[in-house]
């Protein structure tokens, strides 16, 4: 085991973006003495290994897990329990069992209560991805810069927290300890809700009567295509997502429809000084997000444009 | 004059990003014998004038207007009329008057009892854009591939129509012809309620108490970014944008809201289908803009990730 080796074992529990991404960047840390990853569907597993971002592959999670030193399980929120109730009765006394969902309060209460009590269940949640599925959408440097959130139980053993910290950043993440509640609060506000109104947006403008769809294609360059973008993600994901995380976006998006009343009030009156007060105070955090490094500063999203 | 040359003298008034974009896909397609740009602002000015974007700069729009075969109007939408009350005097009998405004009704009521009988108003929007403003944001390239939209009035000169018809093809454009109303109530669910939305969202995440600002910032690549990025547009455009195409936007926005309320009902009761079915239906009008051409299928819009 060299310096760079976190765990003997660790296992990936589904191949598609996020699970194919921390493959690849526990192979290109050198983080584990053997990766294995498992994917349940056979097309999708081959793909995965031809693609060849860890040492062992097989369709069988269960496999996959035994022995395992930790366990990262990659699939929706919805399916964790699933996945769960299959790798409990093999796991190692001692084993760190992780998952990279993107609510964490449900996701814990659905996994605590399957697991033997001789592991340590450390939730957390890159919060890195793309609009995109499937093992090929995945790449090593998905992580690089962004902050992984890791929501620890009450009374985690320490040193299972270190050494899962210590994989997240070797994988190129910041990692941010907070309580699950704080996360799926944060997270309903700067991606959930989001997403939320994203997709509702292009369900709005795919029924109008009085704009064709095509007009609302062919137009979509004055905004409304950077909504398509969010509103092309997968499904599953997002509606469990929304199942899961339910009083925290209830909350947020309550605040967001009060908002939004104010603005219709205001452009129904023609109080143009408060349009242009709020116009200019959202300029700032665009500002700050990029000097955090969070996006970039190129126009329209660095979309192609020559000179 | 050549073969390209569409008109003997052109003049922009204002040098802000559409202004000088459109001065620089002039000078590209070679179809002005003298073009000749105007911006109030001397600082400006100079700016454009070593940024050498056109043949001729004045910060008096009325000598830039003197003589003009065509006279693009590029200010925001509210300050279109102050521009026709300093230009009318000295129009050219016969002379084109256009515009690039994001509202049409508007800008052709406000400019229409301004200027002379003997000149020929025809409105213009250029579908797209960046968030950025200024004539070094330009570039010669921003209408390659997009849609134009012209909307000329009842009883329009066709000849006129078609000079202006061809100057927009010379610039990359693909050029539509609808009314004024028709194009605000698609341009308002296209571009400004998406706007309107995404500044309204980064409003809410700044006012939060349970969530700070630094750490919606931090966790903004969960989707909040994508809609910051929109919200640092320009106030001053984008509040008269909202003043000016009042009736369409509030029509459009209070869709919006019903179906936002359909769906938050839908996470109350959990009720996984009708979210499930609204995330999938939405999947396939991104494949339909990418399929036009209005987008390009990089995930994340392309924003820079190694292998
Ligand atoms: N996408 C993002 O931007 C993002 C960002 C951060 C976190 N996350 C979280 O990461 C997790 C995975 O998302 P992803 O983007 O990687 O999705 P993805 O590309 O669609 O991959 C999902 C994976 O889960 C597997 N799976 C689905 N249902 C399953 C079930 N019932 N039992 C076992 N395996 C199942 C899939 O198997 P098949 O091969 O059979 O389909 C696939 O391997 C989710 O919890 C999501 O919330 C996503
Ligand atoms: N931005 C987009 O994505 C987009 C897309 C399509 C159409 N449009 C439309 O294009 C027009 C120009 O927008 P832009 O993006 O080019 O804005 P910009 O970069 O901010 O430039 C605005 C220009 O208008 C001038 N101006 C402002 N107020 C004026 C006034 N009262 N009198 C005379 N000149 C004035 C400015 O002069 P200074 O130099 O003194 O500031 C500047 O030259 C707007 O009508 C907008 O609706 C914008």
């Amino acid at each position: 085991m060299t310096d760079k080796v976190h765990f003997d074992r660790i296992a990936i529990i589904g191949a598609g973006l996020i699970g194919s991404s921390v493959a690849r960047a526990v192979m290109r840390a050198g983080a584990a003495g053997t990766l294995v990853v498992s994917d349940r569907d056979e097309a999708v597993l081959s793909e995965a290994e031809k693609l060849g971002f860890a040492h062992e592959f097989t369709v069988n999670a269960r496999e996959a897990a035994q022995d395992a030193d930790l366990v990262v399980i990659a699939v929706p929120v919805g399916a964790m329990a699933s996945v769960g109730v299959t790798i409990a009765p093999v796991l190692k006394a001692g084993a760190i069992v992780t998952d990279v969902g993107s609510v964490k309060e449900g996701v814990f209460k659905a996994l605590e209560p399957l697991l033997p009590g001789n592991v340590h269940l450390i939730p957390g949640h890159p919060v890195a991805g793309t609009e995109q599925s499937g093992p090929s959408a995945g790449f090593a440097s998905l992580f690089d810069g962004r902050w992984c959130i890791i929501t620890p139980p009450q009374g985690v053993d320490e040193g299972a927290l270190e050494k899962l910290t210590k994989l997240w950043e070797a994988m190129g993440s910041k990692v941010e300890i907070m309580t699950a509640q704080h996360h799926d609060l944060v997270l309903a506000i700067t991606s959930h809700v989001p997403h939320l109104i994203a997709y509702n947006i292009v369900g709005t403008a795919s029924d109008l009567e009085e704009v064709t769809r095509s007009e609302v294609i062919k137009y979509s360059a004055g905004g409304f295509r950077d909504f398509t973008r969010i509103a092309a993600s997968d499904p599953t994901m997002w509606r469990d997502v929304f199942l899961n995380n339910k009083d925290a976006v209830l909350e947020m998006l309550g605040r967001f429809s009060e908002d939004l009343t104010a603005l219709q009030r205001a452009i129904r009156w023609g109080d143009g000084d408060a349009l242009f007060d709020l116009f200019t105070r959202t300029r700032d955090i665009r500002r700050r997000i990029i000097d955090a490094g969070q996006d970039e500063e190129a126009a329209d999203f660095g979309r192609h444009h020559e000179e």
